[in-house]
């Protein structure tokens, strides 16, 4: 029974919409019918309007839903949510916990500076920032300004700050680059096999790709010339899958090919950090003296996935285009993180960093190939080493490769091929350590060669 | 010493106007008493009204300020700009600073709620976060169920927490559209007038875009019946720009036509938490039983645009087709960020903040109304208000346009056109207000009416 009082100040259709709401909070269950709006408007002498605007405002407010040619009904949601028990959790795809991942893409949950990071950030957020507008679409400058001096002195990049624009990553970048040159170009060189990310960007705004062979020096020059590309993505540092190194020979060569065509070259430096027989080699956009390379790096590979932080590095004559897009009115990456890395990296601590991570990674670099080379012996060989976050093997016996995938599974062992993942010819195990501490290295190499032994064929 | 020629065709004023103009900028420093207007009109000889006008005209043009009860000074602003100096945005593109920017699309630095903002994030960065771990791509689960439940209980979405997709905003939510129904979808419509960036956005995934009319009802719907296209991009609660809500029956109307055609309602539900006049009319999408809606949200307009957070919810036909694209592997916005917010909804302060943010924004809403009212009086009609983040007003009045816009920029006034950002014929000045705190209102009324009224054809 509802009390409408046609003198409160309190509006007809809200009086009935409160009291309905408690209503059926403290006397209804889930999915009762509710009263017809022509019998409640009847029986309290209310205006069809008047209840219509109740019903509305409880069913804008999830208490009630309508069932077509049958009325209202009070909904189920809404006890679940009152209640507690709110909804599903994680109802996601399922997804199998191995008990050894060998995925390379991946950092410990140790090697972060946790700490660190919530001082900076502590720090960082103040009233000096302004939560009310909307940024520069090409990221904050002193962060700008910190990542060119950075690629600088560290990689050999030419640049200044007004030439990076900060993403949310690689994918990101790449996405902000083919929507700007689409005009000029349709066609893209990849490498084969190469980061199958890199070409489905690029596929999705309608290029035409160009799959280029890689040898002992990276890409095939030729193969790329011959093709009808003259835009080309390539890992020159560290070519991914395969590892190999692109001479500076070659990287002149390539360079001079696309200023004669007018073309481009996307260089994606993604982990280059990571060297740990020798010095980092320094970026190709460095050698290019003719405006022609779009240089791309990433935060997730020595930092942190989990920032979503990436850049690019336009060449001067791209910065208009840039400039003109809507995109450069939309900032990529919140202005907290932006300016707690720029702090971080002002005070020095991403060079530390760097440092650490690469010293960390060495040594579990070195254990794993130790490991394998105690366990497997003479049945294996190693195909890429010495960089980034995976060793790449491959058996040197006769190997019986479905049971090797199977019995790996059977013993909750996630294993990564280089073929299924970057296409083309080359095979090879990928065995990723960046997501192991040293004693899970061992542990998993003891688990992964049996596995392994039994997979031998006789 | 002016010379004030009263045979001249050039009126009084003008000719006092301009020698003072002069003498200003070649003889006065900043902050330089002028001499009263009863002083200059007893030494030329002139009527009060003349001096008072070419006063008018140099303080309209920024020359000059008035301080009360003391009289005209220099200003300082003007110089500073006359000088070439201006104000420069890190060292981008130089951007000129204005005294009153009616842009819209901001809030106050003061509503975004610091403090608690930064006590979640102390209590949201510990070790049960993951930094070195590629996320869920779509976005962190106890995030979208919070975004779930809000949308469920407060804007009638139905929908659970795996249908939502957390995005860096707008422009980021609707390319990841774009993408994933490119290959069943070649044409895409929208309102006309209407925001562009839907259009550019889909424009860059090579759709044709179909320009519908609105009208008082919002969208034409026969006008979309008779285009090639089969999915719609609309603003339903809350049109941008002429700020119409599509009622009911119209929207059960495009919902039945979808389902007909198998077509897909994008509905962009970008600020209707801002509702002053009425409760925020409930989604469209809450109507939908065919599963052809997709939602889309953002915290940029009633929260920060610099957290960079949107988001937006997929029917279920849409789920299995993202979770086999590739951008289903990369999470658009940190993990910190994302906690945080989880924090902050789930504690209840996203309610409050609504509240708030609210009351204030109804505050200056009926203030810049009434402010509008005074000073413009009868010359000037309301076009839209009650909702968002800006009154929509027109002259009724003869008007010289270019005038106006000449006179705002001599004034430091940035003004907003309908027509210029958003196509179509229908034309309106965006009165945003969300930047200003209620004085600010005041004063930029003040100034915005003495260039009104000097547009006004005689």
């Amino acid at each position: 029974m509802y009390v409408i009082d046609t003198n409160s100040k309190t509006s007809l259709h809200i009086q009935l919409y409160q009291q309905m709401r408690d209503d059926i909070k403290q006397n209804y269950k889930v999915s009762d019918k509710l009263p017809s709006i022509r019998k409640i408007a009847s029986l309290y002498n209310l205006s069809k309007n008047t209840v219509e605007s109740a019903f509305s405002q409880l069913y804008a407010e999830g208490y009630i839903e309508s069932r077509p040619r049958s009325g209202y009904y009070v909904s189920a949601f809404r006890f679940e949510v009152d209640s507690g028990e709110s909804v599903k959790e994680g109802a996601s795809k399922p997804e199998v916990v191995y008990r050894y991942d060998f995925f390379s893409a991946r950092l410990r949950k140790e090697d972060f500076p946790l700490k660190l990071w919530k001082r900076l950030l502590n720090k960082t957020v103040d009233e000096s920032l302004d939560f009310g507008a909307y940024l520069d679409g090409a990221g904050e400058m002193g962060l700008r300004e910190q990542i060119a001096k950075y690629l600088i002195t560290s990689r050999g990049v030419r640049c200044d700050a007004e030439q990076i624009i900060i993403t949310s990553g690689f994918s990101d970048s790449m996405g902000l680059l083919a929507k700007l040159i689409r005009y000029k170009y349709q066609h893209l060189a990849v490498e084969n096999p190469g980061y199958h990310i890199a070409r489905r960007v690029f596929e999705e705004y309608g290029y035409k790709i160009e799959r280029i062979g890689v040898d002992k020096q990276g890409l095939e020059l030729q193969s790329f010339k011959d093709s009808a590309a003259k835009i080309v993505y390539i890992t020159p540092s560290h070519q991914y899958p395969t590892g190999v190194t692109m001479p500076i020979a070659n990287r002149l060569k390539l360079l001079e090919y696309v200023k004669k065509v007018e073309g481009l070259i996307i260089e994606d430096d993604y982990d280059s950090e990571l060297a740990y027989y020798n010095r980092p080699i320094p970026s190709l956009q460095g050698l290019d003296s003719s405006d022609k390379v779009v240089y791309l790096g990433t935060f997730s590979k020595s930092f942190s996935p989990a920032l979503r932080l990436g850049y690019m590095v336009l060449p001067n004559s791209l910065l208009a285009l840039y400039h003109d897009s809507y995109d450069s009115h939309f900032p990529r990456v919140s202005l907290i993180t932006q300016k707690t890395l720029e702090a971080f990296m002002r005070e020095g601590h991403w060079d530390r960093h760097l440092r650490k991570i690469r010293t960390l990674n060495k040594q579990k670099h070195n254990l794993l190939k130790e490991e394998l080379q105690k366990r497997l012996k003479k049945t294996f060989e190693i195909v890429a080493e010495g960089a980034g976050l995976a060793i790449l093997i491959n058996p040197t016996v006769a190997f019986d490769w479905e049971k090797f995938k199977s019995l790996a599974e059977g013993n909750s062992i996630k294993l990564y091929f280089a073929k299924e993942r970057c296409g083309g010819e080359f095979e090879a195990i990928r065995m990723g350590f960046g997501g192991f501490s040293k004693e899970e290295i061992v542990e998993a190499v003891e688990l992964f060669s049996l596995v392994w032994h039994q997979s031998i064929k006789a």
